[in-house]
């Protein structure tokens, strides 16, 4: 019996402050919580019938069989999907040294939950073990988020940290994408580096900016005639780290 | 005075129905509106005080101040800004011949209305004027798809269309990316091409796959290595456009 109390909990997790207090958060549809399963502790599955008669396998942990009626009551997607499960957010725990022979993400002040979802499930793609975020860049464990991270919140490991400290301290090149940057394709791209993506209205606060040695632009086409202003912040991160990955591993 | 009629019709706007019955679709916020604004013909304008105080050239169209109560009822937003505007569906006079010196996108059953607004921004930076869509995609000016195109909506045309019989009589060589397609950077990347994007959760469609001349693969890095399984389907598109593009422009 999944009582009450713990149903309102598994509600809440949709709250940062609920998450930062209990240190957990919710993900749901059984492809996203068997990616998880045996990644990051479980402290809770609650699934129907048909999801746990599926299982083979399952770690020790609460489980509940629930109706799809309650499912639905739980589930803040539109379509649930046969399972939730509340696990553990991974400790942070960043070693700067570990990232200078690394391309790593800087994140600064992205908003859309979305957004960052995406941004995690490119860095998994492209094989970028961490992701640093400004202290006001959107919680990683909001449940938009890890929905849309499609399992990467899983294997990719992030820090959320005093940005300008941290880039003014680091011996990496850093790259920054501007719309008054020079030509990504003209710059030599480096194996190592950060390369800072800004919010999504505002791009890289001044703070930042000063801090980035490498302006970068993703060329429109035919170049600078197009009348669109921008792309979003998860497509040009995309674009800007298959270039940084084709560098190195092709010579076309 | 805006009547109730109207605006039980503003907010019925966001049904597909709604909008093939009357060709005309919503759009929101000073932003976008403003974009569109000479660009599409314009049914109405509903917008603040504040909004309208600003404007110094108005197209000739039937304009209603209201206050940020009534603003916050009709939008369909979270946050609304200022204005939502009614203007008309464009035609689709899509002629074939058109797109045989052009890259040109095609789309088989996107899904999200936020992906396919996100691909229509990624075709108006990379200079693709039209975007060919299978008649099961999901509509372009379904209002979160508008938003999502970021004004974009207004450049790029889209036609939809039995896709598969589009694809069997185009002149053009036919480019689609698939799991076990071969490296997008070992590929000739002619100027005219059609690039196939498929649904969000199968991918290309069988009938359309035996269509496909030439399968790409974004790699991953290091490549074959990755526990990511996919890209977000608008991050691919990004990264495909990309690159037929950096071809035509570049010689690293």
């Amino acid at each position: 019996m999944l009582s009450k109390a713990t149903q309102k909990w598994i509600r809440s997790l949709e709250l940062k402050k609920v998450r930062q207090a209990s240190g957990c958060f919710l993900a749901e549809g059984h492809k996203l919580v068997g990616d998880l399963l045996f990644k990051l502790p479980c402290r809770l599955l609650a699934g129907t019938d048909a999801w746990f008669d599926r299982q083979t396998n399952l770690p020790e942990t609460e489980c509940h069989r629930i109706d799809e009626s309650l499912l639905q009551r739980l589930s803040l997607l539109r379509n649930p999907q046969e399972v939730l499960a509340v696990f553990e957010i991974p400790k942070d725990t960043l070693q700067p040294d570990a990232l200078t022979n690394q391309l790593t993400l800087a994140l600064d002040g992205i908003q859309d939950p979305g957004n960052l979802g995406t941004i995690i499930r490119i860095a998994d793609w492209f094989g970028i073990e961490h992701i640093v975020c400004s202290n006001d860049t959107v919680d990683a464990f909001n449940p938009k988020t890890v929905q849309a991270s499609m399992g990467a919140i899983g294997r990719v490991r992030l820090s959320y940290l005093d940005l300008p400290a941290f880039l003014t301290n680091t011996p990496l090149p850093i790259f920054g994408t501007f719309l008054d940057g020079s030509n990504l394709y003209d710059q030599a791209l480096p194996q190592a580096a950060l390369v800072v993506m800004g919010n999504e209205g505002n791009g890289i606060s001044p703070e930042i900016e000063r801090l980035v040695q490498h302006k970068i632009l993703i060329p429109d086409y035919p170049m600078g005639t197009t009348t669109a202003e921008s792309l979003n912040v998860s497509v040009a991160t995309a674009i800007v780290c298959a270039e940084f990955r084709r560098r190195l591993t092709t010579s076309v």
